[in-house]
């Protein structure tokens, strides 16, 4: 069977895969030019999984008639979330190259947020009647798939306000008597999420149910849609990045690494660099505060960087684990004084050990170097194990509290970076290590006046 | 229609959506307790969503009749994951449960590690032989169906060998004309996984192609199964919490935070903090080889926090940007040159933006404080300068090269932690900041002997 349609899709599959390879080092106009070679199926199966980003660009690139084709080649939803990208005077001329029932099912998507279920859904599901015999609807929905409906696990009963009374998987279709009415096959008690609901509380609802796909509804029960667990990956990934770019002190970048420019780095990150920045200046304020002691003694600068990294890493630590687990549901804000708990005994333990380590390395190794150092070793060493436990607990405490707190005010907790919570902790870290320094070294640090 | 059934159905639907809201407050024998109130579907779907470790709890609590209920219930590929998490000699017994061919179909994918596509693969899945005609596949589908086949959007065409020739979506199916054969339906271009491919890849492979279902096959093209996105779902959020706990500087905790009691969180966050507690010891080091600099004038200790911090926080970004696009492979080690002109270009903008402030802040806010500083506020602002644009610009160039050079070394990017690079800048940070000191200031510091 080596006919030349077969030779056809062996190159053409050849095509994709080169093309699939190398899209990321093409330019505008190579990209369009590779995209052009490829066959028709291969060409919507690459262009329909392409960022939206990219989908524009194509479509920029291209004739008036191969925008058509490439428009219709994305599914009312994907179209939907790609034309969100244009402002309004771009989006009506491409809105103009779809036939009317399709303009109407993009232009009603293009109403939702991008990030609510109305915004991921497909509106084009397969639907059923409630009283279909299991024979009808298969032929109902042979008809629907001809018409070019993609076909998921299950089809709606809906009755005839399109409000949506049960669901019926494939699977109990082709395993029903073929007589039985969909409304005696039909599962009634179907989750189900609302258009506005957020698609964070989406995605939740997935993995609570463990689904593959979740009809959507409005508010009086009408179904608009369905959202499939592909979207969700989507989705999921999404708002993981956007924590993680938090986390490390972003403003989540919205675009590839790689494609964002200098200008697009610098409004995501500098400003929050700055914010840090501000406050750090407090250290330096703090810092003066006990100039004094270090005119006293110098050596006791040495060990600041070392006692105030102790409590930012603490804090990093706790911040990023309590972060995850609220992101991932784990955590509540109720839960504070289970976290504030568990956080004060590691924290408490931690800060134990570093701190021992802190107290071995005083006494053990150093007393040998500095003659007028052997008067006050031990008092130094417990000076550093005492800030050691105190920075420690104290950076474990507000980075578990901080972003259950920015939750409660309704803020993200992911905002609570790494980089914040250890400029939190450094101020504090100042004024507890000099505190203990006064008080274990008073018989050789005369008090300041 | 308010009959018996119906009511009951409804008393049970409440029954479970108390039971997930109650459930984290439940003990294990109170779990098992509400779980039993449970309706069999209700049980079996609530059964299913829930995590293996709960899953594993709830077997332990149950007779031995309600045991092989409950582990029937389960998919053979959940079912592998639960057992995998037992030792071998509560397998066995657990195993002994199942049926001669569900027993051989988990043992087999027990055989595959829990993170690569064999070991989230369904060995159950919709099969059809190219021969058939769309009327005999559709009826062979149902029979299958009929014998508990979950059907997701695709049958696959498999020879007598049970390699995978092609693929058919129910839509094609739907629409094709009744005596067409599936070897003229199917579509052989088919993007598939080899069984011992890595799980991330997985995931790359789905987001590549959009896809809902991929087949696994082994070397020889025998198909082995089917991975379904909803799997991919948890992957996602799986890789993602690794990435997460990393990035913050602890080893991944493997179980929901709350659940890890004092001693699961000091082995998964201690380890890093120790590492990083010795390596910050350097800090002492190089500041104790500037102490005479200090000696001679203790204000410049003041500035060493805000200079060591600029450095970690603007690292800790850069890292925490480049681990994530390199986990959405949106980088590979080969951009690293770009990333590093990128990142040269941000870190200087970003150096001379928060420098200048730090230079401002020196010469214009603080002359009136100090007599003696007035000789010299012009020369310690520029030292300020320098050393804020030389620590920002080394904290992204080492936060975005260390994930790169990690991948390079076949290490985790993640690895390159918040904690770890904002250390790593900190003892450059001092030998820059003092180093710029000694020069600018060199008029007002005699020279170190």
């Amino acid at each position: 069977m080596t006919d030349p349609a077969e030779l056809n899709a062996l190159t053409a599959s050849l095509a994709v895969e080169d093309l699939r390879d190398a899209w990321r080092l093409l330019d505008a106009a190579e990209r369009i030019e590779g995209f052009r070679l490829l066959g028709r199926e291969d060409a919507q199966e690459f262009f329909g999984a392409l960022p939206s980003a990219e989908q524009l660009q194509l479509i920029e690139q291209s004739s008036a008639t191969e925008r058509r084709h490439l428009l219709r080649m994305l599914a009312p939803d994907d179209a939907a979330d790609l034309l969100q990208e244009l402002p309004d005077e771009q989006r009506q001329p491409l809105l103009g190259l779809y036939d009317d029932v399709t303009r109407r099912e993009v232009a009603s998507l293009l109403a939702y947020r991008e990030d609510v279920a109305g915004g991921l859904m497909n509106p084009r599901f397969a639907r059923v009647r409630p009283d279909m015999t299991v024979e009808e609807a298969i032929l109902y929905l042979r008809r629907q798939a001809n018409e070019g409906l993609e076909l998921y696990t299950y089809a709606y009963v809906l009755d005839k306000e399109q409000r949506l009374l049960g669901v019926v998987s494939f699977r109990d279709l082709f395993r029903g008597k073929a007589t039985a009415a969909m409304r005696d096959v039909m599962k009634t008690d179907v989750v189900r999420v609302h258009e506005e609901m957020d698609q964070e509380a989406v995605g939740a609802t997935f993995a609570e149910h463990d689904l593959v796909a979740l009809p959507v509804v409005d508010a009086a029960g009408r179904m608009k849609g369905v959202v499939t667990v592909d979207d969700i990956v989507d989705v999921v990934q999404e708002e993981a990045t956007e924590d993680i770019h938090k986390i490390g002190g972003s403003v989540a970048l919205d675009a590839p690494y790689l494609e964002v420019g200098l200008v697009g780095m610098l409004k995501k990150r500098l400003g929050w660099l700055l914010v840090l920045f501000f406050a750090q200046m407090l250290t330096v304020v703090a810092m003066s505060y006990f100039q004094v002691r270090i005119d006293q003694l110098s050596l006791l600068s040495l060990f600041v960087p070392l006692i105030l990294s102790s409590g930012g890493n603490s804090g990093s630590q706790a911040s990023t684990l309590v972060i995850r687990a609220m992101s991932l549901g784990e955590l509540r804000p109720s839960d504070w004084k289970r976290v504030f708990l568990n956080e004060l005994a590691t924290g408490l333990t931690m800060g134990l050990v570093l701190g021992v380590i802190g107290f071995t390395r005083v006494v053990a190794i150093w007393p040998g170097n500095e003659e007028q150092f052997a008067n006050f070793s031990w008092q130094l060493a417990g000076a550093i194990l005492v800030s050691v436990v105190g920075v420690v607990l104290w950076g474990t405490l507000i980075g578990s509290m901080l972003p259950i707190l920015l939750r409660r005010f309704g803020l993200d907790p992911a905002s609570a970076s790494a980089p914040l919570v250890a400029t939190l902790s450094d101020v504090t870290g100042i004024v507890v290590y000099f505190s203990a320094v006064s008080w274990f070294l008073s018989h050789v640090l005369p008090p300041v006046a």
